[in-house]
């Protein structure tokens, strides 16, 4: 259920709220675009009130390992050499964001009390101590059919004795296939999760998860997704995803 | 992926590593068994390290809601009465206790000191803040047909603003499918777990997770869950889950 509202509030992105979302552009916002079907309100003091800058997850920090390094570094090689244009290596990746908070209600001005007051944060990102869950970094191709995902796996996620928990795996399944069925068409919801454990993943280790985009049938996107080694020799896990493109008012009304 | 070891380390009950087993018995260790494939290693030294009574994090706290509380009073006074043996309902719960560690390694007293030093942490025990995360309790019942978790979602577990993310909900499954299995033929490992999200969750609710045994077949546990509001009127989430018994050398020696 990683529903992302990326395309609504992509005007956001710029103070860092958005969980997934499209891919940062070179732009500067100094206001946010509110859009609801009857009204859009220009607010320009929000960027006082967040940091321009806020953190990015997606970075580098000192928790990472080797493996993780250097798979970044060989991505986002690939990722400068496209946007600088002085190579084409026929796989053009970008970089995602990721912050630890969204907007909850990018509904209007009349919100932006419980915007700021809310203390809600991305799950996948609520824990700020660096290397103790959640340690991962996405990238996408240019063409959207394939995303990838190095993930350091940190000691606060065990589930069976020195290894992986199922709902860990799940989740960051869950994150990857959804940020992907968001860049194609986002609003969306994730339908259904399909999971099938194949080996257990230690503690600490570094993994790759690959998304790739099956099929699109209306509003549905089938999506499937492996988890491996970083040298792709084992196997982890495999699942399968389905999202539905939504009407974002319907989940902003509940 | 919620691979238990309760059987195989039950003994380790006392001092609160294990994160999903049997229910406690009314008895008190002053030591503890490890069981290995070729050696039994009574130990002393750990009730002195460990505290006797870790917390259990399944019991109230100042975060549970009146939905979380009523729910939990009614279970637990079915559990209470179903102990004293002064009325018999027809089903006789009894309240699974809940820690944030595990084990590392129980194959030895040369591990001690992996044990020890572990900072590995339940992940859905892994935030210690009230009601910032995952606050559950699970019930089972003693014929071990049926499994009842009641989940109040923390400020922590965001996905699409203001809801619950996908994969803390596929985790709460894991975990509840899980220990089921675990109750029926420890260890276990999830083989499968296929989710099907009918309705999002909002942040802060309270609902009831229900896990029933469909089929045992050899090896292979299949289990079903259903995630609706307290008063069960509303479908949020349904699930399968295929677990398969293991050996957990094969897991230990990993």
């Amino acid at each position: 259920m990683a529903r992302s509202l990326g395309r609504i509030v992509s005007g956001f992105r710029c103070f860092g709220s958005l969980p997934f979302g499209n891919p940062p552009l070179k732009t500067q916002c100094s206001g946010v675009l509110f859009r609801t079907t009857s009204e859009r309100t220009l607010v320009h003091v929000l960027p006082k009130i967040f940091p321009r800058k806020p953190r990015d997850f997606s970075l580098p920090n000192s928790s990472w390992g080797k493996e993780m390094m250097e798979l970044y570094n060989h991505y986002n090689r690939l990722s400068k050499e496209a946007t600088e244009g002085q190579e084409d290596h026929g796989e053009e990746w970008t970089r995602l964001p990721s912050y630890n908070r969204t907007l909850k209600y990018a509904t209007g001005g009349a919100y932006l009390s419980k915007i700021i007051q809310s203390k809600a944060r991305l799950f996948t990102r609520n824990i700020r101590d660096p290397g103790a869950a959640f340690e991962y970094v996405l990238f996408f191709r240019q063409d959207k059919l394939k995303c990838v995902c190095i993930f350091q796996a940190g000691h606060l996620l065990e589930g069976p004795p020195g290894h992986v928990h199922g709902g860990a795996i799940a989740t960051m399944i869950d994150t990857v296939t959804g940020t992907h069925a968001s860049l194609l068409s986002a609003p969306v919801m994730t339908a259904n999760l399909n999971v099938n454990y194949r080996s257990p993943i230690p503690l600490g280790s570094t993994v790759l998860i690959e998304s790739i985009l099956d099929k699109e049938d209306g509003r549905k996107m089938y999506i499937s997704c492996r988890v491996t080694s970083t040298d792709g020799s084992k196997l982890h896990t495999e699942a399968t995803a389905l999202f539905l493109s939504i009407s974002v008012s319907n989940l902003l009304r509940r």
